[in-house]
């Protein structure tokens, strides 16, 4: 087999060689627990403030409200259900939608069994996008939180956080935003988007697996999911991480740093492969806004075929792809996403996520486009469906 | 200054090369997500499996048995959160001891508050030993779990577990340990011990930061702690840590193939150390159980001394050690254990730990007592209340 072409970056990333340099002198070297009182401890410690900066830097916002995580599930669960407890006395409604990741989908559904909460999922429209005047209908006097995600990970729509965030606060509402898709790739910066809570995870951008945060803005009402020592300000307990939050530091200020150049190169790829695509294969259907979309994200539905089989057969030519997010997958039923939006179970079936990364140039695009033509062509002709349906149209 | 020596491996260990070594491929190359279909995300897979393997040997548990963390905090949240929530239908009632770490304190104390639990503290002995007959005599029919550390990070005081383990089963309770100073320091077999659920944490064993696990028996309800994604079949969301994971099986594998020899070594110089500091300074008392202890645990008394000020002049030789766990360093108020072994509080705040490694020579050990030794006596000749002592002496 030949070159691997790696078209799964919203599953995760490689860890950036800079990044693991950064990180490995906090395993052998300066291993000292970063809590420990002696000098040698206090390398770890400075090295966290350093990665709470850098981080802090790519939001504007303060050092002290970035807490570490494992990822951006805990980010997830901590903002909705910390919240849910310090402002229950308010009142016990959330807004959230129907094409948030499972991390908020399935706490807000335990929140409603478990702790007596109210959710309202909002619907978004054809291209993934929720309707400002649905929001604010939703809102009660007992909405303590609304949490909408800032870019969908399977259709990669871009919410209008600027919007969300201008109700929440007109209303006297937390906004908190599942930011684990954007973070990186797009500018974010949280006092003009009016963000009260923000969940992000190191390794969707070539950072490394298991270390992610939560930003939480000063003044706001929290408490602690993992309780226990006193880290991270007494909010979060365990250990620091130290080589992973190291790690987190260099990643965010390298996308930070390389964003413009990075994603202008993936947007032209993406909408050079998106146009190929539909040009020259029919029956195929473009998920998520065209406009409102993360510069690598690339997700087609193809009338008369399955998805899995699709990515089967890409795999067999090097071609790494996804047809929903990587945490349902092994799941059955249709993504919840392309429901969401308006698609018919058989055609939802039928759907391929690409997301790019810099390093896929020209010569993949092309590449991955020949195969999937050939592959289309080749699973209708299997195709029953298919064979039904092109009956009908002579 | 000289060379360091480092005796706070009980707040956290080196990574050890061999760890490292195993961890990196898994950063830059075999970087899928696991729970993606194509073929190039299986490795990360397998690595997952191989981990869970080696620490379920360790263990004598199933594979199917070993639920990865971010560590000892998350394991133990997740322990008594989750059971507490799956059992809540048939009582309410949890039993504890006073001298756990903060993670199962802490979010006993968030039960409690938030969640209607009932939760009992046990009282230790002066060893920092659990009675047994008032583990029984807590016992009501509300209780639905028992909680009791393996082994005490402070004083490193050994439980009778397998005792425990045999009233909870008699009595048809489950049995929670937090294992996170024993794991891969002592033997440790679930069934025969009688442990429903056990948490660990892999930094304290030379494997990285960040990664942890905790044992459920089959068969017993549990819920998540981190709802999302279908990851460790679907009991916790997030995209697995590959890199820790594969760590944590290796340093786990190396504890249990290097901890007959290294462990017989660190008794020796462990017993060595208490002898020497107890024959040649006086007014000291030596903390917890001197036979059921963990094999690299020292923690000794000095009366009339501020344990901050022996552990800032330690440090100005090179020699790292703590006065507390690491987790509470920085905390004024002296240990919650040394005051449930009986020790006032005075006493308590002139506390010394010091955990060893393998890696710990004879040398190491004489020259620490030697400082020590020198910096007391120091320490005592500036303090009124020593001062006070010998006048009333003469």
């Amino acid at each position: 087999m030949g070159k691997m072409i790696y078209l799964d970056n919203a599953a995760t990333t490689r860890t950036a060689p800079e990044v693991v340099q950064a990180m490995l002198p906090y395993f052998t070297e300066y291993y000292g627990n970063p809590s420990s009182v002696y000098d040698f401890a206090a390398k770890g410690k400075e090295a966290i403030t350093t990665a709470r900066e850098q981080i802090a830097n790519v939001l504007g916002a303060k050092k002290e409200e970035i807490y570490f995580t494992a990822g951006g599930s805990e980010s997830d669960n901590w903002a909705l259900k910390a919240t849910f407890e310090a402002y229950k006395a308010k009142g016990n409604h959330i807004i959230t939608t129907k094409i948030e990741h499972h991390a908020i989908l399935h706490t807000c559904e335990y929140l409603e069994k478990e702790r007596g909460a109210k959710i309202t999922y909002l619907d978004v429209d054809e291209n993934g996008i929720v309707k400002l005047e649905d929001l604010e209908k939703a809102i009660t006097p007992e909405t303590i939180l609304i949490s909408v995600m800032f870019a969908n990970n399977e259709i990669g729509s871009i919410q209008p956080i600027r919007e969300i965030g201008m109700i929440a606060k007109e209303h006297g509402i937390l906004f908190h935003t599942d930011a684990v898709q954007a973070f990186g790739q797009v500018p974010i910066k949280v006092d003009e988007l009016g963000i009260d809570m923000l969940s992000s995870s190191a390794h969707k951008i070539n950072g490394p697996k298991g270390i992610g945060f939560l930003y939480i803005r000063k003044g706001i009402k929290n408490r602690s999911f993992v309780h226990g020592g006193a880290q991270e300000r007494k909010r979060r307990a365990g250990t620091e991480n130290v080589p992973g939050i190291v790690g987190y530091g260099v990643a965010a200020e390298r996308a930070e740093r390389t964003m413009e150049e990075r994603t202008a190169k993936e947007i032209e790829i993406r909408d050079y492969m998106i146009r190929r695509i539909t040009d020259e294969i029919p029956y195929v259907k473009v998920n998520g806004d065209l406009k409102r979309r993360l510069p690598n994200n690339i997700n087609v539905s193809f009338q008369f075929i399955e998805g899995e089989s699709l990515l089967l057969m890409l795999d067999n030519y090097g071609i790494c792809a996804s047809s929903g997010s990587a945490c349902t997958s092994g799941s059955l039923d249709p993504s919840h996403v392309l429901l969401a939006i308006g698609l018919p179970h058989e055609i939802a079936h039928g759907s391929l996520r690409m997301t790019l990364s810099e390093e896929i140039t020209k010569e993949d695009a092309d590449f991955t486009v020949d195969k999937l033509k050939e592959i289309v062509q080749n699973l209708r002709s299997m195709s029953p469906l298919y064979e039904d349906f092109m009956k009908k149209q002579k």
